[in-house]
């Protein structure tokens, strides 16, 4: 049987000054146009938008989290329901993660944990035991011990059904030294073997599998990690583990992974989805990225703004976001972005919305989210044209108030 | 100047048999068809759904709360954002109340909260001092004191700029006498000149103004107060204070006071909207009716629906609405209604809305807001046809699981 023969990747174009291409990914829930952003429905559900609102606010692709879903509702249910596309809604392209990052990185600490000096960021440590065989952890709900093994993974995210399906590894800290790094590097290469063994024992055909290319900050682990998913037969590749301590070192580590990973498969970056990075993600050749910031920002009162929300105020720097609920929009008439045409921006102003987080009205989060996800839509569309055109840098001014 | 010049109301067909009829109120925003369910954006926004989604669920016409807009973000505020129609993004009908209702109702304890003997429903008293000049009340946000007087109510309501409005009035609980009934009920009329007074010196021709009917309980003064408002410039009446302690009594109420009133001007009945009740108030002639419930309703897990649900079950009474977080829906794969084309259910099962109020996300509120609000406008739309086809009681058994 022909692995990934409902699945395809055309690189449309390939830039002749970097690695950056579009291209187009084909699930048999459609086509993906790539670069693209991969929105975050953590349990099954983008936390402030329906499914149509998604959609009309130009959503390509969502993702669900395997670590949440086992749990509650369980893989099984999901299945029973018709899987995850029907169960809520979505009949777009879908990917879900392995369940292991949410194991690993509440049981080692996060990066802003661990900056903050909080090892466990204030939660339980959900992480009992790693060992060949798996991941032991707790549940988030009511601290029941679960085994994750790469083989359950696989299992759990065939019940669910998403396109693209990636394989369990260990998602190692950053401040762990080179030797252990390297040490968990191989667990999660003999894990990478057992999930793709057991992908193809219960292949239907309708999902395609992600290696993941880990090796921390080293470069010669990465030129390793790269080698080893490339010779293995992966659908596409996610680069994770850990991308270092801050932006810089985040892009460098992307920069250098990609270099040694062949072009044919695409290449998703985990958990990364500043309009920084995506630009810089986008330069070096990743296809795809997800992250929770933008219907998070939403959350908290965050709308995502172009540069030149910040050069009309005559400033030549600022940051990704405004906060509406700061006195400056009280009486402001105008929408988020003029330039939008998202819903949100066609019918509120900045004073409504600032009025909706004073009085704490759910709308305000709904409101919020179209827009951010809209913004990240259109700035992704921005992103492939500006491949197309060879104008990457410059399309990054418009986005990103710089010198 | 002519008042009302911009506004009509036509009676489209008159029951031989009650006094249901239907109509169509005609404002500046368009016209209205009646009977009609006036939804709550009591703080300029629907909780769980933006004007898009209202309108797509089929409403006709909103209310918001001049009490708590008037506090934050203030009446000079909407009207320098242009009026409250631009302000929140809705271009239909819109109705404001006076104010009165929220001083009142937290002033003299609800009747909810009477029943469980809290006198102010565990909230701080918001009714300082009722005088002939208004009502002086302590704002919910910071505790300051203000007067509401009937024409400050009208200013208030003019900045706004909704197109029905409605005069002052004291909302007198249900359980006093006679006598304080009545002296409020005159208190209220003289209220109404003002407030009418007011109306016509600023008036644009962009409003009209309801006459609210006191009298509580007792037909004697209810016929008095329906003789008051019908002799004044009114374009419309509102039933108002207390209609009792029993939903029975209610319906009396509101057959009384209806007997009273002459058919020409649009009848609204205030804060009401239970499926039973109008049936009731349609029966009688009512033509609008607000409540909180659906949209309240949608934020508690619960969802509306028609006697089929019941009679479905082998039983011959049930409920209005179901609660989705019961376990029997964990493993329901069947949409709350099957006959209901609103998006959730077109989209969605009882089983992913159990799954979503379990995992607390956002979207079970959005979700369970679009359907019962489409439900309610499903509903009137059923109450107007059935007006025509003479055959509301007929209808009612569809809508109300009864013997």
């Amino acid at each position: 049987m022909t692995l990934y023969k409902n699945f395809s990747f055309e690189i449309t174009h390939q830039s002749s000054t970097s690695r950056a291409r579009t291209g187009c990914l084909m699930t048999p829930h459609g086509p993906l146009e790539t670069p693209a952003f991969i929105f975050c429905a953590t349990k099954a559900a983008i936390k402030g938008a329906t499914p149509q609102q998604m959609k009309e606010a130009g959503t390509q692709i969502i993702l669900s989290n395997t670590y949440h879903l086992m749990l509650q509702p369980g893989g099984s249910l999901v299945e029973k329901m018709g899987g995850l596309h029907k169960f809520m809604g979505w009949d777009g392209p879908m990917l879900t993660d392995s369940g292991g990052f949410q194991i690993f990185s509440l049981g080692h600490g996060s990066v802003a944990s661990e900056i903050k000096g909080k090892r466990f960021g204030g939660r339980r440590k959900t992480l009992s035991k790693i060992s060949e065989e798996g991941a032991m952890f707790k549940s988030y709900l009511d601290g029941s011990e679960h085994l994750l093994t790469p083989e359950k993974s696989i299992e759990v995210q065939r019940q669910l059904g998403a396109d693209l399906i990636v394989v369990l590894d260990e998602c190692t800290p950053f401040h762990v030294d080179k030797k252990y790094t390297e040490r968990s590097m191989h667990l999660s290469h003999r894990w990478a073997l057992r999930s793709l063994e057991e992908f193809k024992r219960g292949d239907t055909g309708r999902q395609a599998l992600y290696g993941i290319v880990q090796g921390g900050v080293y470069p010669d682990l990465r030129r390793e990690a790269a080698q080893f998913v490339s010779d293995q037969d992966f659908f596409g590749h996610a680069v994770g583990g850990s991308l270092g301590a801050t932006k810089d070192q985040m892009h460098e580590v992307v920069e250098t992974t990609m270099s040694f990973l062949a072009p044919e498969r695409p290449v998703h970056l985990l958990g990364i989805g500043g309009v920084r990075d995506i630009f810089n993600g986008a330069r070096h050749g990743i296809d795809t990225f997800d992250c929770v910031h933008p219907t998070r920002l939403a959350r908290h009162g965050g709308a995502l703004v172009r540069a030149d929300y910040w050069y009309e105020k005559g400033l030549i720097s600022g940051k990704e976001h405004i906060t509406l609920s700061n006195a400056q929009f009280k009486e402001d008439a105008r929408p988020i972005d003029e330039t939008c045409t998202c819903h949100t921006c066609q019918n509120f102003s900045r004073a409504y919305l600032y009025h909706l987080l004073k009085a704490r009205e759910l709308l305000a989060v709904q409101a919020l989210t179209i827009h951010n996800v809209f913004y990240m839509n259109r700035l992704l569309k921005a992103v492939r044209q500006a491949i197309m055109n060879e104008s990457l840098s410059c399309e990054e001014k418009l986005w990103i108030a710089q010198e």
